[in-house]
């Protein structure tokens, strides 16, 4: 199909497609003319996941680029997919995981890490991030204390046990699932949220 | 103190200080002179909250000032806060309840909802955001099934169920905690996720 038709059947404009091509977010069509080329479903796909990562994904064009990177490419010798799928979501001098050898800094996160038992690296940027989010609540008193983030970590326990028995077996098949299935995700369980406050607040308002 | 220790004490410019003082995000200081007035502890904890629903919860500064507004003045009235909390999240044109009478438009999260027997508005934009979400991770491929659906609600139920927990009974604290426990958590959440993923990745490939 031509890029109008490619257009049309993505709702995406052409001079936005154009700007793909050109970033290599879109990968190139079968050239048929000096002036034009020949798109197939491939391109469909491709752009209806770019439209998916940015719009519901809220993620940078920047961050698509990378994180589609390491869905094609994945390193399959790598042992923890799930933690190098998690990086590409991350900024670029964040993709490597940092030397074993590297200064862990203490925080409350890493503290209360180390009592819940969770086996994850205490240097991942993760944990920094947990730091600032914690911190938030308690500048708007939230009141969010040790007790309900273990409660709120019990939840994500579950939801984790979900994510990580949708991950194939195949290395690559299994990075394009945990970071399109983290970023893409997120947004449901957010709105899941808001609506199961609802029912959970009626509920014991009419019980 | 003066606007200057305003910003040390924060870290945010004076000139956007001055920013939020003309938009209304942040009150006036009590006027000391014709070109100076001064600000307390109130002014430090405003600006504190005004960051962190902006870095922190993603919020534009027009939704930061709409939200500022419900939990300054919510309406003591209305049964039903959680959801009146929820609405000011969202675009203006949204803040109010749709009439009772208005068409329910058809769609899969509403069909879900329906056999899930969650008690919440059908005509709730929450809903929508469901749908946008969940035809994402079908453009991306992301195998999000009914089954997997469900299995989410079931987590995001203990979530809500924290969530409800946590709300006072004052009417204008309940709106306080629902909207920015709602806001601020959410990342926390969405931290945990990923950290949790990793321990259930690494916990099931050493057992």
């Amino acid at each position: 199909m031509r890029i109008s038709r490619l257009s049309e059947q993505t709702g995406v404009p052409v001079a936005t497609l154009k700007y793909y091509l050109r970033e290599g977010l879109l990968h190139a069509g079968r050239t048929t003319s000096r002036t034009q080329a020949d798109y197939d479903d491939t391109h469909v796909e491709r752009v209806r996941l770019v439209r998916a990562l940015t719009e519901v994904g809220g993620l940078s064009l920047a961050t698509v680029a990378r994180v589609l990177a390491v869905v094609e490419a994945p390193d399959p010798g790598r042992l923890d997919v799930m933690a190098a799928a998690q990086r590409s979501l991350l900024g670029p001098d964040l993709v490597e995981v940092p030397e074993p050898s590297g200064d862990v800094p203490a925080s409350r996160a890493r503290d209360w890490l180390g009592r819940r038992g969770w086996r994850v690296d205490p240097r991942d940027p993760v944990i920094d991030d947990l730091d600032r989010a914690w911190a938030a609540c308690d500048d708007a008193r939230v009141g969010l204390d040790e007790a309900r983030l273990d409660a709120y970590a019990d939840a994500a326990e579950r939801v984790a046990a979900i994510d990580v028995g949708a991950v194939p077996d195949d290395p690559q098949a299994a990075v394009r699932q945990v970071v399109l299935g983290t970023v893409l995700v997120d947004p449901v369980l957010s709105a899941l949220r808001r609506l199961a406050q609802q029912h959970v607040a009626v509920s014991r308002h009419a019980g």
